[in-house]
């Protein structure tokens, strides 16, 4: 992990971009975090695109470090400026026309756009994890907040470093990872926004009800796919004090 | 109005009971509550037999209170010692048979028991509200919170001193309430035990739908009829603080 840029802003938040291989990520520690003090710390997932999601991420990361948490996020593979790859750009193509044409999305394009991905995503989070935490500033636990969904799903399961999820209950998850939805036990706090019309309502239902975890809290909200409320915010960083502080 | 018992409380809340006519009554009031600095209102519903439900409603009054709010709830038509009526209580007795059966419930024994009870339930609060919001230390605005749920539609809809309101989505709720609930706009927060087996997910799930307030909030929990959590409670809480403070 190579550290490429520094910044210290103005409340005393210390956020770096850094390179870990090929993949660009960005962290953010509070002022609060030092080596004998380490912050917990909190991924955020997204859905791709890490400059364009920049602003909102720095948003989502101000609220961890007013909390005490650490956050950083990574570009997903083949997202920005890393490499495409031909069989996902084709999936992506052809669901994007589904979606056009109004109907229903195959799942063969599903598992064709989103298995690959999440094959190829878990790891590298599991890396940006280990290098982290090896930084004196940070310790665990770790949260994950956000998504892709699928991938937050894998991670609950094959990654006991993760003690708490925010899930953001979207459409394309792959049947295979409902199955894995099963096996997931940490306490989950799931976001839906009920009026999103690119998004397969009863398939969020279904996908949250699926989870194993004995603590599991579905939050649905009107606003639209980005229109998720402050409040809802609110009651996400609770979730996460609860578990992680 | 006629106040029964008065009793000051630890922290200095005021627990008093009450008659209104025939309709028993509690209300709780902060100590912080006076002619110069009035509390706001909640109404708290329940599904009737106040004696028994006693301790949850006070638990539920201390969290209002902690919040600068005032409490207050009465006793529902036929339940505790008011008079029961003989319809009521044969709809009861065959809705217990229905659901003991393990059958759906026909809508035809959901209408004969809660449509009536909504018709007489719904100006007793109104009559209570008239009589609280006459005190000097109690203002509006005023929220309603818990069941029944059908009396918390019908108050919603044509109460105009009820500013938000946090209702259980369970079942038994009469179609004729889903239209009503169309007409719904002001702020809801809706809380739904996901694993409570007796209770119809799907209608619950309808009844959110079918709001027509421009900020609702769905919460769904683990933990069974009774097991709502207690951060469930502070979402609620949060949520009337937005509202009504």
């Amino acid at each position: 992990m190579h550290f490429t840029t520094e910044q210290r802003l103005d409340d005393g938040v210390l956020e770096r971009e850094f390179t870990l291989g090929e993949i660009p990520g960005v962290l953010w520690t509070p002022a609060s975090a030092s080596a004998s003090a380490p912050a917990p710390l909190i991924l955020m997932g997204h859905p791709g695109g890490l400059d364009r999601m920049r602003p909102r991420l720095a948003g989502r990361a101000r609220r961890c470090m007013a909390d005490g948490f650490a956050a950083a996020t990574i570009e997903l593979p083949g997202g920005g400026d890393r490499p495409r790859s031909a069989a996902a750009e084709q999936a992506r193509a052809d669901l994007q026309a589904a979606v056009r044409a109004g109907g229903p999305v195959d799942d063969e394009i599903v598992d064709r756009l989103v298995l690959p991905l999440v094959d190829k995503a878990v790891p590298e989070w599991q890396a940006t994890m280990d290098a982290l935490l090896a930084l004196p500033e940070i310790d665990g636990p770790v949260g994950f907040s956000g998504g892709v969904t699928a991938i937050g799903v894998r991670l609950a399961v094959v990654e006991p470093r993760i003690k708490a999820a925010v899930l953001f209950a979207g459409s394309f998850v792959p049947r295979a990872l409902f199955e894995e939805a099963r096996q997931v036990t940490i306490p989950l706090h799931v976001l839906l926004q009920w009026d999103d019309e690119g998004n397969d309502r009863q398939a969020a239902l279904d996908l949250f009800d699926a989870f194993g975890s004995k603590e599991k809290t579905l939050h649905a909200n009107m606003g639209g796919h980005t229109g998720v409320p402050q409040f809802a915010g609110d009651s996400a960083a609770a979730f996460f004090i609860r578990h992680l502080s």
